[in-house]
């Protein structure tokens, strides 16, 4: 139902077969008059809800509470913290009529939800008893980009903002809750076969009043890191703007401590950009809106196919999301159809099958053809289903590992960006992408100095045992960050 | 972890048993600092998705496709059709400021996405063979009310609007689709156990641009009608606003047909409104966020009655959404807790069930305890769910029922609003509600005079029969109109 452009052009050229299969598939318009505002399409939306309702199981069985908290934000409950207002100022839209008149108290449009839910919580949290409160939400959301916005990975609105607050009593218990909130997030990310490396961001990096910021980070097939996840440390930053206190169970009060994380649609992107191939979509069956597609090929000569076709539907429908394509259209273009929407296994009927009471299937990751009969169908699907989803994992996986590279130190940085970043770059200086740990002494000069020619993502969350080479200012090296040219 | 009113006001006492069931039964705390903006708490959120995957379900049945247009829709678009600006303008709040620059173009937040949708589909659509085009999405929207605003049922932020749109090459198609969202409705709210009347609007009182609004309203327990879903035929006002137009079968370029039709979480109030009791929530058991709640009396005396309710919960929990009760807290409490939300079927165990490897189970719409062998708990807690269903059903319908009056006349309007409304209020002049149905003559004046007075719903959809009766200007009637005082 949207204009298409005709081909899909090759992966090579990623941005131009991103924006191509986002139409084919029918996933999202981007065309809408307001830019970094996308309209998502029926096949897109399912898309959405099957991953985010893993993400919803996940916060489910962690005892996080799903919650609404209202978009429009009062300037006074907006503006509590410091950093907080620094860190948004420029990003935030502002209501400022309603009807035609103008408005008493601005309203911001949600670019996050501590705000709002933080002086909620101050009226909610009394005693220890309150204590841990873990709630979540599925939103949209609103930043003024400036930079240039690109369809699912930098809006001007995030459709499907998945934001979790929690509040301890303990600065331990909120440090646990850190360690649970990446824990989730790797289950994630691992369900949806995303690659990623987690990171510490520096100081400079956190989250506008967090005490620690970790990042998760996958890439994407231009070789820019993409971040796709944060974990907020936020201590009692907040806590003390909007007074959130609790009488513990020694009798005295005390400012809670307080942790947030969240994805977004990037997480969408990301699985379109990573998975993809030159046919289009290529989907994990667990989250793919529709998983098994029949197609029958049938001829004036041999009746009885489009009957064999309903029987194999029968067969199907109460164990996948199955289509039975009857459509008056060639074989040809239905496998196209469905192949460039990612569907993991298309199953093939005509004249052969029917006589023989089997089926042929086609796997969208291999389009490898496999005779199967009817009767062990279901059973031969599944299996297929669990070969199809390691292959999607290990070919991204692997292809993710050989764009990470280490570096032992980062040679002269003489100002020539060239040198700087030689292990993202080739010998034609053209950007060959992907993630670089270097040896730095951890002075802020000189990791300064080297982000001006890459991005810093930080230290590897999970350590780096010993450190070994040589800073760019010739001192030796005491810790390793990762740095990377970011979306 | 709200703030609690102690105890529950009878429910004699409307407004103030609803406000407090809300924060009783955590549904929502609405000491949210914005008028009519208000916060869902998990369990009410639970509800509120329950009740609208059940429409998600009857959409996809009848082939509607589940889309998300963007929030924001650029002033320009806005204002294309001209009974549209006029119906909103004094409702809709705009972004004028991004960051702390003023924007070039001014933003509307959505009241409703007839002109972001409509200006897609334009651009979607260019033969018949794009028709019919059916979605719906279900989004937050805002609308700058000036009345009093009220939890669920008059709101800024609309937080659950499901709107769906369709598109058609025939007026007769076109209106085929009215009836089927008429349809889908209806089944929507009787699997809620909502009772209805369907009414014809007026035609000063339609949608902005409508040929025809249909509404369904039902009645909340102080007597006045709450609109709760509405259907529109727009005919081609807005396909001609905003270029919607395709290419015929038979070669001639036309205009096309358009459909709308919506609700909101006015119908989750409307379930809390109509179901409930002095106790609290009672809810029909398919919406109901947990069904089943097993609450074991312990003795010291007498071991192994928490291990018996572990093994009933064993039994149950593949069946139901159910909840073990372990808390620390006495059985009263308990019951208390979860009558209060509504939890249609309490299971006790206590020494006597576990010798006799029985349950009593307690139904929350009645009280009336049932003694069950835990060998046939599924299927007896099954049919109770039946039962439960079937009473609520059948109490709500046969009070709404009875708030359903016809006349034979107005009597004189001599300016009196008592005599004008004396079908909807007592001898002592107090207001005791439900709708009456009214014959008048059909002239324009009459309607107005009346429309003083009372609110006019329109005219019963499904039609009146032959019209006996006297216009209130002493002509006899030729049609019938439903009053009431509407929220």
């Amino acid at each position: 139902m949207v204009k298409k452009p005709k081909l899909l052009p090759s992966k090579s050229n990623f941005p131009e077969w991103f924006d191509s299969v986002m139409f084919l598939a029918e996933i999202a318009d981007f065309t809408y008059p307001l830019k970094g505002c996308g309209v998502w399409l029926p096949f897109g939306w399912e898309l959405r809800n099957n991953i985010f309702n893993i993400m919803r199981r996940l916060l489910k069985e962690t005892g996080h509470g799903e919650v609404y908290f209202p978009l429009l934000i009062p300037e006074s409950i907006f503006m509590k913290e410091a950093h907080f207002i620094k860190g948004f100022e420029n990003e935030v839209y502002w209501v400022t009529h309603g009807g035609l008149k103008e408005l008493d108290v601005k309203l911001a449009l949600r670019p996050t939800s501590e705000t709002p839910m933080y002086h909620m919580f101050s009226k909610w949290i009394r005693s220890h008893a309150d204590l841990p409160l873990k709630v979540w939400q599925l939103v949209n959301m609103f930043r003024y980009e400036t930079k240039a916005t690109r369809p699912m990975f930098r809006l001007r609105e995030v459709t499907s903002f998945k934001e979790a607050h929690t509040v301890h009593a303990t600065e331990e218990e909120a440090l646990k809750q850190v360690e649970q909130a990446i824990e989730i997030y790797k289950r994630f990310f691992d369900e949806l076969c995303i690659p990623y490396i987690i990171s510490k961001r520096p100081p400079y990096d956190r989250f506008p009043g967090a005490k620690e910021s970790i990042a998760f980070e996958t890439i994407l097939p231009d070789g820019r890191t993409l971040q796709i996840g944060t974990v907020h440390y936020l201590g009692q930053t907040f806590s003390k703007a909007f007074d959130i206190k609790f009488l513990d169970k020694d009798g005295i009060e005390k400012y809670a401590y307080q942790t947030c994380y969240g994805v977004s649609e990037r997480v969408v992107g990301s699985i379109i950009a990573l998975h993809g191939d030159d046919h289009g979509l290529v989907l994990p069956p667990n989250i793919a809106p529709i998983q098994v597609v029949i197609v029958p090929i049938t001829f004036k000569e041999v009746p009885g196919v489009e009957e064999y076709s309903r029987e194999v539907y029968e067969k199907l429908k109460n164990h996948f999301r199955v289509e039975l394509d009857l459509r008056d259209k060639r074989p040809g273009e239905k496998y196209y159809h469905w192949e460039v929407r990612g569907v993991p296994v298309r199953v093939e009927v005509g004249p052969e099958e029917m006589r023989s009471k089997t089926t042929t299937l086609v796997r969208r990751d291999t389009f490898e053809r496999i005779k199967t009969d009817l009767d062990n169908i279901v059973e031969r699907i599944e299996e297929l289903f669990n070969d199809i989803r390691s292959n999607i994992k290990n070919r991204t996986t692997s292809w993710f590992e050989g764009m990470l590279k280490k570096a032992e130190t980062f040679l002269s940085l003489s100002g020539d960006a060239k040198d700087a970043v030689y292990h993202l770059i080739d010998e034609n200086g053209e950007f060959k992408g992907g993630v670089v740990e270097v040896p730095i002494c951890g002075d802020i000069e000189c990791e300064m100095k080297i982000s001006k020619f890459v991005d810093i993502l930080g230290e590897p969350w999970e350590g780096t045992g010993e450190v070994k080479g040589t800073c760019i200012c010739g001192k030796p090296a005491r810790k390793i960050v990762r740095v990377s040219k970011q979306y």
